[in-house]
């Protein structure tokens, strides 16, 4: 057996979060090096912890379930990766032990709020590991720490001997799960709460009603459900479940409402309640629809009232969504009744309308013990300043409400359903270096959320939307503002995603399970190459490509499988550029590799194509990766080779890349550009 | 484009639907050559039906919904296999619709009960499709034969014109999912019943006690759950929701509660019921356990008087299994007050005395309207003709019991536990022929159980286990018994395995992820070439490879990885086999292919298990593999070109094929058979 050993550097100085990330620490012992989010403070220090059979694990603390709980997963998950048939029985309580070589403590337990105490310290020795927190959610947080540190060598499995001292950067660390627009069944929430726990996010926003669907039980109001969901809802019970399993794992759980506008599929059993006649059926389409609640009906708030007063009661969560954004002015401008109505009460406009809403709804809510939270229209003159503003819109509307003295979240820059690239969301951060805030203003940007908003997910689909991208940004939220190397985020990203698999999330394994539903029993090994340099369309472009999406289309076509970034084609980008500085020849020889796997692929799709005429769409981008690559060889040749091409064969190919570019089957060649930097660096007659 | 022609035979001769699967019908159309199981009767008209975004359905018949929700998920997998956005809106009741092409129709409600009519007739004309069924189950099981049927050609996607006159030959075809051992969650039990519907099995029985784990609230007894599930069970809202979703299938839902032996995890909260004084721990180990409940206490059946007063409420189906298997002797032997009992009661031996517990519980059972079900062992005299033989011990128990007017369910010979080969399964009949029944007799075996024990499976593997192999039986159980070509069982086991995928179905993709969880990013490709050639233990060898296995176990090592019957290692055979027969070049190339893919695979492994400790036991498997196959190229070279092998080559060889079939890493070679078979070929001096 041909094992590398896995020679970990050691060294005894302290280091910082950035320094540790240093490409020095990667090695396939993976150590420290794979740690994501970064902590804030690791020593590391000479030696390394066995694992083996025996490891056992032990605890104290007030009484608590969560960490023995936390405990229990951790010895399962470590089983698992080790395939060891720990010794240790099922945890049921939590009990110190002579035998466990692994402690863990706590002082008291967590509550589930922003701000609280999610520190931990962590030390692991040779003959043993502590692992501290204030509350049992730092334990939470250090045995994900722990576990990520998991590393192996000739000699089998062992942690890399260390110190870490880890507290979060920003409190309030989200994703956003639309479940409105497509819904999403209970298994799908549990797999990304674990997914969540595992990156340290602590912040399930749960957007739990749209045009497109209402998915929670009323008991109050049944007909909310009954008529607004096509039978797609949670019920109370499944809520609570829900709520449970997330704040084992120090999650919170807050529910989104979005009124006034978004709210067709409530109109559905409620027309009195809306701002013009209906009937209203439930919209199948994406977009910003008409109806809207009547914020001028006093029977409007009298439904609201006692709809709040049972949905405060099922989500514990001291902070409460109201939505609030991209409320419609059609049904407004067009109501006699609404505009008379302005007029009488001195409301300017349809803002200050809806700030009028707000303001009763926000009277309600604080009834009831909650705290608001709202989208940045809700940022309006005359509320007070224990509202909370999540900004959709960016940034600088934050800097705003911050100077006002309102809390904020940003979500700008963290939508992830727009398939950008990790990189862009890792560097968007809630508070920027340069920022014109002051120190204490600064403490009101609670933090930010990363949003899968429904529009172009399924069950299938969705986790690969999230993951691992979302890893990125939960490392901007906890990690130390200095951590920022985007090579070094893209190495430990590789590694994460892996570990995410664990938790039954389907981010890499559904990618071959949409291929082969198009393709049936034919081989589509060779899809799942071409799929390796393609990504699908950004943005809001793959809504316009001529095809209408309703809530009752296929998300189960190429552009579906396609990750949202593709990480070999970003691997391809990053080694392209390194040689065109090194000129490296083992990169070159790497990048001629993959040009010639791309190259030769076409062929291979072809019986794909026969079998399934849905496929056929993505023959024209097959095709323009072969041309690409052949471009991409021929470029390397000459470049590797230091001879200079004919005159006029950079122009004569300029046209191949650009066409190259163009969208097809919803998706667009991401290595396009790459090999256009080789053929420019072919010659000053490229340009 | 090139798109190979789809042209299936088209004829309209009325064919038996043995002559249906014969090879001829198989072609890249699949047109009626993918059923499975193969309907009662078949005739193929000329024509095709063309599906495009019009397609539309509509229905007819009783008020009630789970028809039209066959209809909306008909329509929900017909769009994702084939991409098109079809613009009928979501089914939000029965109607009939001018403009609905695909028209189901059936006369009334079925019932969850055994001899319940499932048939249905299906007509694809080239204008429109009717399915009709005696009731709205028939319909559900129609539209499983129609999707089935989904074809493309170079102009599209269609369905063969044909007519289909349908019905069981069972009315038993069951599945059992053991959560005792190893809990599964409800979305494991719901893609499950999907992939059941699919194939047409129609009893789910839900193994749902065992020494390991109690897994059903009781609200009665809420200690039994509190108590013996380490917080794994079911609440009665989950069952109730799994029971509505079974139904919603046309699948009826027998619950087991396994008494009076495998019962450890019941006598933890109530060790005052069993035979002997406790205290009782849940088991966390595999067999048959001490612990059984007392037969001669009288508060032990006002405690089963209660609780099943309780369960038979919660489960509506007429029939409850009360298990009665493997009631060890150790507490009634050595239990004096046990034994003055027997004395007393005359009884003889301890099947008299579990027959006089099973008299009782009967009573019980009986006043709360359900007939009772239970394993051979509670075939003994004085019990009444009204309970129901489920046996585990063979046919002949069965006819046995038959003859003697008792109703009979097989599942010997269905223990797909045992990662037996689909084929065994598959020519495995409840009524073999040349049976001595009568044909009254006859009609007393009601059908037949695939039994997923849950020794060795997790919620990540099970699925794995199940699938597909749990097809062939189903087809055993529904189709005519003439239908029995393993060949052509074979050959739509590989199309209906990729069908199962889109109800979210594991079996295939969790092989990779089971294989990256140990090899982290390192790529598992190599891993997966291995497991082409590599099946695991079969029958209980698993457990006698000096390993002790225990609930915690981790079942996630690469045996839990490999396929329990690998079709590439099948089709391998099978094309050896062939060549040998026909010696057929073609065959001969397919096979050195296949051979020079293994042989040279080892040098790639070797990262995964520098990588992984979990995953250095595959070494020696992976290098009995590249032995194996450069065997098998030599013997193949020498059976082409005709010339003969040195003397002695053969006798040389022999070593390396006998060390290859030694079992290695809880797995065996599935290929040594057939290069021995090629090596024998070679020349006399072979044996």
């Amino acid at each position: 057996m041909n094992l590398r050993a896995s020679l970990v550097t050691i060294c005894t100085v302290v280091l910082t979060a950035a320094a540790l990330v240093s490409p020095g620490m990667a090695d396939t012992g993976r150590g420290a090096g794979g740690l994501m989010p970064v902590p804030d403070k690791v020593s590391l220090l000479e030696g390394r912890f066995r694992v083996n059979e025996s490891l056992a694990i032990a605890g104290q603390g007030p009484a608590s379930p969560r960490a023995f709980h936390a405990a229990a997963r951790f010895m399962s998950r470590l089983a698992g990766r080790t395939g060891l048939f720990l010794t240790q029985d099922y945890l049921e309580s939590q009990a110190l032990s002579d035998k466990a070589a692994v402690i863990y403590s706590f002082a008291r337990v967590g509550k589930l709020e922003p701000n609280e105490d999610e520190s931990y310290s962590l030390s692991v020795k040779p003959d043993g590991i502590s692992l501290a927190g204030a509350t049992d959610i730092g334990v939470v947080r250090g045995l994900e720490t722990l576990l990520q540190l998991l590393s192996a060598d000739e000699a089998g499995y062992y942690f890399p001997c260390l110190s870490v001292q880890d507290k979060p950067r920003f409190t309030w660390r989200g994703l956003l799960i639309d479940v409105g627009r497509h819904f999403e069944p209970v298994d799908v929430i549990k797999r990304n709460l674990d997914g969540m726990a595992a990156v340290k996010l602590n912040v399930l926003h749960w957007h739990l009603s749209e045009d497109q669907g209402f998915r929670v039980e009323s008991k109050v109001f049944p007909k909310l459900q009954q008529l607004g969901s096509d039978g797609q809802f949670y019920t109370q019970d499944e809520i609570r479940d829900i709520i449970a399993y997330a704040a084992d794992r120090g999650i919170r759980v807050m529910p989104e409402f979005d009124i006034p506008g978004h709210s067709t599929s409530w109109l559905v059993a409620y027309p009195e309640y809306a701002s013009a006649p209906g009937p209203y059926g439930i919209e199948r389409h994406f977009g910003v629809f008409g109806p809207a609640f009547n914020p001028t009906d006093e029977r409007v708030y009298g439904f609201f009232d006692r709809f709040f007063k049972e949905m405060t009661g099922l989500f514990p969560d001291p902070y409460f969504h109201i939505g609030g954004d991209e409320v419609s002015p059609d049904q407004w401008n067009t109501s006699k009744a609404i505009q008379a109505y302005m007029k009488k009460h001195g409301l300017a406009n349809n803002d200050a309308l809806q700030a009028s809403f707000n303001r009763r709804i926000l009277k309600i809510l604080t009834k009831y013990g909650k705290r608001m939270v709202g989208w940045d229209e809700i940022f309006q003159p005359g509320l007070p300043t224990n509202i909370v503003i999540h900004s959709w819109r960016g940034t600088e509307a934050l800097v705003q409400a911050a100077q006002k003295g309102y809390q904020g979240i940003l979500s700008n820059g963290y939508y992830i359903d727009l398939c950008q690239p990790a990189a862009e969301h890792y560097l968007n951060d809630p508070v920027p270096a340069g920022s014109p805030l002051s120190d204490a203003e600064k403490t009101l940007i609670l933090g930010g959320e990363a949003t899968m908003w429904g529009e172009m997910v399924t069950p299938e689909t969705i986790d690969s939307r999230i993951w691992p991208r979302t890893a990125a940004i939960a490392e901007r939220l906890w990690s130390p503002a200095s951590v920022k190397s985007v090579d070094d985020m893209y190495r430990r990203l590789a590694l994460v995603q892996v570990d995410l698999e664990e938790l039954g999330l389907t981010h890499i394994k559904n990618q071959a399970v949409i291929l082969r539903g198009l393709a049936g029993a034919v081989d589509v090994r060779p899809l799942e190459v071409l799929a390796e340099a393609v990504e699908p369309l950004k943005g809001y472009e793959r809504g316009s490509q001529g095809v209408t999406y309703s809530t009752l289309s296929p998300f189960t076509r190429f552009a579906d499988a396609c990750f949202p970034e593709s990480l070999v084609a970003r691997d391809f980008r990053a080694r392209a550029g390194r040689f065109l500085e090194t000129r490296d020849p083992v990169l070159a020889a790497e990048l001629r590799a993959t040009l010639i796997r791309w190259k030769t692929n076409h062929p291979l799709v072809l019986p794909c194509l026969a079998a399934s005429p849905a496929l056929r769409e993505v023959e024209g981008l097959s095709m323009a990766l072969e041309s690409v690559s052949g471009l991409g060889l021929e470029a390397l040749a000459f470049l590797v080779s230091g001879k200079a091409p004919e005159k006029g064969w950079a122009e004569g190919r300029a046209k191949v890349l650009e066409e190259a570019k163009k969208p097809k089957a919803h998706c667009r060649l991401a290595v396009v550009e790459a090999v256009e930097k080789l053929v420019d660096a072919c010659g000053p007659a490229a340009k």
